[in-house]
């Protein structure tokens, strides 16, 4: 069966995935840039040949996905009705990703078919139907949710996500979006699975119970 | 100039340094229990002369401490006014403090002699005067608090605590007290020196900045 998993999903000390008042010069919310450094790091580090437990997560990160969802948030700085398509995400013409893209929002507007495999879909159907699409996109391998926050926290919630990594990084933010909130009874069915510090961040790993 | 300092605060990875509904048959709240497991291994395995990170950081929790501070929910499971004066603190006759204790409380009552030079002290003042109280009864040495979270959560925001180490164990509570919670700007005037994890637990340390 293939999962539905998250990965390097950065959290400062204090528990927040993400800074706030988002906007186009802060796509992660105010206070939140560097601290995804370490995936950078871990990056360059493997261009470089060198390995460790950073490069180990980073890697496993790509391992198997067969499409992606996120949230409308992380696709883009606007909110509301779409004042033109012109946007097209964050990461120019030939986005990370190479496959399908889920991206949840109550304003529709057309697939995108960019270079490089990546397709956007815009949906604002149920997150077990937007689900069901992504398992049959990814035909056979994995599912990865992108984020942002609010909407790893909705299928968290649901109980859908079979495994969640979180990178615990040596910062104190103060204020933004939490990861552990508006989640109800949904946390009771997991348990962390591991916990393991690198010289940089704190690896969790959250599967079921 | 002595310190004002937080030792061993355990906090659950979703960030709880509390679970919900604290009483007497669960004075650190539902779900807590074995939170602090790793501390009592720690202690254990310092009495067996091993040494670790975690054995360390128990080590250095109990040096130069003179005086402690901790809240009325610490010291009992009474809330409101004391029906009587027989609840001595959850420790027996010979807590483990042997210096003296200030409890903050609306409800003032005697101070209270232990065996071993244990005293409580039970104070509706302000943090400041208590904290100059403190340091005063510590004669130089530095002053800890015990907690629990929401007179952590008072000192910090406040900024008159000086280190804070926490560590965080590898499971999730989903309900209770925040750590990191209503402290306004006042975390704004710390950052983590350090992040570091032992088999057992991830050790943090907040510092000024």
């Amino acid at each position: 069966m293939p999962n539905l998993r998250v990965h390097n999903l950065t959290v400062s000390l204090d528990g927040f995935a993400a800074g706030p008042r988002q906007r186009l010069e802060h796509p992660l919310g105010e206070g939140f840039e560097g601290l995804h450094e370490w995936m950078f790091a871990a990056m360059r580090d493997r261009a470089d040949g060198k390995t460790g437990i950073d490069v180990e997560y980073v890697e496993r990160s790509e391992e198997n996905i067969g499409a992606t969802i996120m949230g409308r948030n992380m696709f883009g700085p606007q909110r509301g009705p779409w004042q033109d398509e012109s946007w097209k995400g964050w990461w120019g013409d030939n986005p990370p990703y190479h496959n399908d893209v889920f991206v949840h929002t109550h304003h529709l507007r057309p697939s995108l078919a960019m270079e490089g495999g990546t397709t956007f879909h815009f949906t604002d159907e149920p997150i077990e139907t937007v689900l069901g699409r992504a398992y049959e996109a990814a035909a056979g391998k994995d599912v990865r949710i992108g984020g942002g926050p609010a909407t790893i926290q909705q299928y968290l919630r649901a109980g859908l996500i079979d495994e969640l990594h979180l990178a615990i990084v040596p910062e104190l933010l103060g204020r933004g979006e939490r990861l552990f909130d508006n989640l109800g009874d949904g946390i009771d069915g997991y348990r962390v699975a591991e916990l393991v510090g690198s010289p940089a961040v704190t690896h969790a790993r959250l599967v079921r119970r």
